[in-house]
């Protein structure tokens, strides 16, 4: 059966709610981030990068969140949860998730997990105060350019949506109103609707 | 006729290269970014997120790396770029390009980049110290754990190769030197042997 590694508060989020929406038969393994659980031993061995989420399947282990949002999709086609048929579509939902892995993840990280990129403790106090302009810029951008309505892609639901969910998430941590955002605001509640975004969501939030 | 944005020194070499190895028509616009160009409003109309790669289709423009290499892979078959036919070794291929554009590239771009983070030069200059380290660990990891040889994937030569090839032409700018990692020293070696390698990295060169 699927295994799916995942913390709360993480992008882990994403594949989570992705195998809930795909009808996937998984189990699911709760790190605890602030004990250090993604860094001991049996778990670099999950995934050495200590990191997560990591998806345990019968041919072996996939990490990163694009590669199982797509891994998930191919699985499970009846889901219909990404265009599968169409390789433009289907680059445009991967450029999507790209973005956010690439450039909406980091920009967020710079808050909580600045350490990764500087050791000096006012370097890392300088680039948390910057977060809050890249995030707003980061999802002015997605609003502006890249969403669709009422899904990210269109009319579709696809992988896209539960990754941009979860990243929306962060914003308020980071201090940054989603409001400013109308279509994301908006799809934000529009994905709270569903039953596998509120049953995901409240495991994650109740353990 | 597909056509494809890059500047020399970025992360669209990759693209590139993989589009001259699926044998594919293409025509090619470089970008000076020394002189802004990414950031002048007749590019933003091409890519509003002002980056390299940009990848014009007669369906219309694809940007991130990962989902440009997917679709050149999905849309030159007979190149065999890519494991399309098999869903988890795909998503491992994605895992790899995905680390790539999440933690590796920035990782580096804290070195050029890092106003992109913080707004106080000693912060920056904090950032860059960082780079060779955070760097080193990067690729430490691909070569201990992700790197299965002759290519990134194994026997077959794939999408990931023309990806790490370019990341790797990074390290000496950013102090490490590539002789600590032999096995992607071997492969930078390698791939710098194949025809269509050779011929777009001597393209960026000389423009």
């Amino acid at each position: 059966m699927l295994k799916l590694y995942y913390a709360p508060g993480t992008c882990a989020l994403a594949s989570h709610i992705a195998l809930e929406e795909a009808g996937a038969q998984y189990e699911t393994v709760r790190l605890n981030f602030a004990q250090g659980d993604q860094r001991k031993p049996e778990y670099l061995k999950v995934n050495p990068k200590g990191r997560v989420p990591a998806l345990i399947t019968d041919r072996g282990i996939l990490t990163e969140t694009p590669a199982i949002l797509v891994y998930i999709a191919q699985t499970f086609p009846a889901a219909k949860l990404a265009p599968l048929d169409d390789p433009f579509a289907l680059a445009q939902a991967q450029a999507f998730n790209s973005y956010l892995c690439s450039t909406v993840h980091p920009a967020h990280a710079h808050r909580p997990r600045g350490s990764r990129w500087a050791d000096d403790p006012a370097a890392i106090e300088a680039m948390k105060r910057k977060v809050p302009q890249n995030m707003t810029e980061c999802f002015e951008l997605i609003e502006r350019e890249m969403f669709a309505g009422p899904w990210v892609l269109g009319a579709a639901y696809s992988i896209c949506d539960p990754y941009l969910f979860t990243l929306a998430g962060w914003l308020e941590g980071d201090s940054v109103d989603i409001a400013r955002f109308a279509k994301i605001q908006a799809h934000w509640e529009r994905m709270m609707a569903r039953p596998a975004v509120n049953k995901v969501v409240t495991a994650h939030k109740h353990g």
